[in-house]
C-alpha cells in the first residue's frame, strides 16, 4: 500500500503540517527539518498527489516564466535571477521557451494549453499589444508583463525605461567626441515597444547634442543575435562614410558588431566604439571588454516576483508600472586609449 | 458555464477528438487546424482540465529538463535542442534549475515535489553515483541521465566521450609545437565524472607525446564559471614557469582565462594558446575565436529526448549507453598567425 502523508509524520516524528509544508516548498522550513522529512519520504517512497493537492488549494506554488529564447543570455541571466527571487516567496519556477512562437504564447495566456499547472504567468515574449490582448482574455491567468511592451493600465509591467536608456548610452558616447554614431537594432515594424523606444531614445541624444539623424546610421536587426549584430555592423562600415560609434540596442547584438569589425581590421575603440544595452556577463570577460546599459536584472526580477505573488493572492489589485533603473558602464569599447 | 470540449469542436466545426489533440499538443495537427481550433478555444474562453485529462490517460505530455544553472550557456544552448527535439515528438519541456541544491535534485528524483506534472525526467545536475542511487528509488519518475554521470546499466545515459574529448584537445595542442600544458578544471574531489574523466585525458595524451605531467599545471575550478577560469589562469600564469597553453575543461572557464591572460597583456596564441571544450556560440565570436571541443548538442538533445520518449513507454526496457560524437574545432585561440 502506498504510504500517505502520515505515514512519513510518524516516520520522522514530526506532524503532518511539517510534512505538507516541505513537500509545499514552504520557505520558513528549516534545513535539518527539511532534510528529514525528505530522508523519510525516500525511505518510504512516499509520492504525495499533486492533483489531489491542487484540487484541495487551488494552488500549485509554481510560476510560469515565459521566454522566447532561453539561450539568449540576457533570458537564461533574468530566468536565473526570477527563480531564486521566487524561492525567496517560496514559489517554484518552471521556464517555458515559446520561440517567437504566437500559437504556443497565446496557447499559454489563454489558459488553453495547461498541461503545467501555475498560478501565474511572468511574460517576456515580443508580442504586440493588440495581439496580446486578443491572447489574454481578462478572466485568465494572473499575469506579469516583463520589457518588452508598452504599459497600458492593464497589466502590471516591470522594466527599465528603454528611451532613457537608449538616450544615456547614445550621450556617452558623444561626450567621448563622437558624432557619427550609428545604432543597430531598428525594426522595420513599428509594432513592437522595445526597438520603438530605443530608436527614439537614440534619436533624441543626437538631437540634444545638435547631430542630425542619418537615415543610413539605423540599422536594423530582425532578432537580437550575434550573427544579427555582425551583418548590420557590415552594412555600416560598407557605407563610403562609415560611423565612428555604434550603439546597438542588445549586448548580443554588439558581440557581432565587435567581430565584424575586428575581422575588418578595425581598432576598437579607436576606429569605432561599441556599446550595447543589457549587462550580460559575457561583455564584462570580452576583448574589449563592452561599454553598455546595465538594467538590474535582480531588481526587475524581486519586483516582477513580488508583484506576481500579490496578483495571486488578488486578482483584482489594480495594475502597476514599475520602471527599474538602470545605468550605463563603460568599459573598454569605448573609452580604453590603449590597443588590447 | 464553462465551455467545454464538446462546445469548442461544435463552435470550430471539427470533431472533439481533433480539439483534444490541439489542446494534447500532438504534432499530426496541421497548423491551420491548429489556428481553428485556439481560435475557437479563444473565442468561447474554453479551460482545458489539465487535472481530469492526466486522470484520464495519466500522461501530460511535459518533460522536465533538470540543469544545475540555467544561465550557465551550454545548458541554455542545450535547452534549447531539446525544447526543439521534444517538440518533434510531441512533448513539451519545462525546465527547472536546482542551483546545486541536492535537496531540491532529491525531490524531483524520488517523485516527493511533484508539484509539476511530468511524464519523464531529462537530468543533467552534478550528483555522485552513490548521491543518484539513493535519491531515485526504481520505482520512480522515468530518468535519461545527460553528460556528468557514468553509465551503470541502470539508466540511460547520453553524453560525449569525455576522456578522449579532452586527449584530442591536447593533443591538438601538442601540435601545434607547445609543450608546456597546463589544464583548469580539476576538483579537488575524485566523486564527479567530468572532471575526473577530462583530467584523466588531458594526462593521457600528453604521456602519449613523452611529456611528463607536471601536477602545477592541473588547476582546479570549483565551478565552471569564467570567474572561475579567470582565477585559475592567474594561478597558472604566476607559476615560475608559466604554461605556453591551457586546455579548459569548458568554453566558459576558456573565456575567463583568454581574459586574464589580456589583461597581462599576453598575446593569444602566441604567448598563450588556449582550447575549451563544449562549443558555445560566445566563442566563435569571441576576439580571439576559440579553438574547443564540439560536442554535437543536437544529437545529444535528439537521443535524449527518444530514449526518455522509450522509456515513458516501457520503463522495463534495459537501459542504454549513448555516446555523442565530438570533433575538435581549430580557431584562433590555438593557431593565429597575426595579432587579432
Amino acid at each position: 500500500m502506498p504510504a500517505t502523508l502520515r505515514d512519513v509524520a510518524a516516520h520522522a516524528n514530526v506532524s503532518v503540517r511539517t510534512v505538507s509544508n516541505v513537500v509545499a516548498g514552504h520557505p520558513h522550513v528549516s534545513d535539518a527539518m527539511r532534510r528529514l522529512v525528505l530522508g523519510a519520504i525516500a525511505e518510504l517512497d512516499y509520492r504525495p498527489n499533486p492533483v489531489a493537492r491542487t484540487l484541495r488549494t487551488g494552488r500549485t506554488g509554481v510560476l510560469a516564466l515565459v521566454v522566447p529564447e532561453i539561450d539568449v543570455p540576457y533570458f537564461a541571466e533574468l530566468a536565473r535571477e526570477i527563480i531564486d527571487a521566487a524561492s525567496g516567496l517560496g514559489y517554484r519556477v518552471m521556464i517555458d521557451q515559446t520561440g517567437h512562437d504566437h500559437d504556443r504564447e497565446r496557447a499559454l495566456l489563454t489558459g488553453a494549453d495547461r498541461t503545467m499547472l501555475f498560478d501565474g504567468i511572468l511574460f517576456s515574449p515580443l508580442v504586440t499589444r493588440s495581439e496580446l490582448l486578443e491572447m489574454h482574455p481578462t478572466t485568465a491567468m494572473p499575469l506579469v508583463l516583463l520589457g518588452e511592451h508598452e504599459f497600458d493600465g492593464r497589466y502590471d509591467h516591470v522594466a527599465i525605461d528603454n528611451h532613457q536608456a537608449a538616450a544615456d548610452a547614445t550621450q556617452h558616447l558623444v561626450q567621448t567626441g563622437r558624432s557619427k554614431i550609428a545604432a543597430i537594432g531598428a525594426q522595420p515594424t513599428q509594432a513592437f515597444a522595445t526597438p520603438r523606444q530605443r530608436g527614439a531614445g537614440y534619436l533624441a541624444a543626437l538631437d540634444e547634442a545638435g547631430i542630425g539623424p542619418r537615415p543610413e546610421y539605423l540599422e536594423s536587426a530582425a532578432r537580437y543575435h550575434r550573427a544579427d549584430g555582425y551583418a548590420a555592423a557590415e552594412r555600416l562600415l560598407d557605407l563610403a562614410d562609415p560611423p565612428e560609434a555604434i550603439l546597438c540596442f542588445s549586448d548580443l547584438l554588439a558581440m557581432g558588431a565587435m567581430r565584424a569589425a575586428a575581422d575588418r581590421g578595425l581598432r576598437i575603440p579607436e576606429d569605432l566604439a561599441v556599446a550595447g544595452i543589457d549587462d550580460i556577463e559575457e561583455g564584462r570577460y570580452s576583448r574589449p571588454s563592452l561599454t553598455t546599459v546595465s538594467l538590474d536584472t535582480p531588481f526587475i526580477a524581486r519586483e516582477a516576483v513580488s508583484r506576481i505573488a500579490a496578483r495571486i493572492d488578488d486578482p483584482t489589485a489594480p495594475a502597476a508600472e514599475i520602471v527599474a533603473p538602470h545605468a550605463v558602464l563603460v568599459r573598454e569599447s569605448t573609452t580604453a586609449s590603449t590597443p588590447l
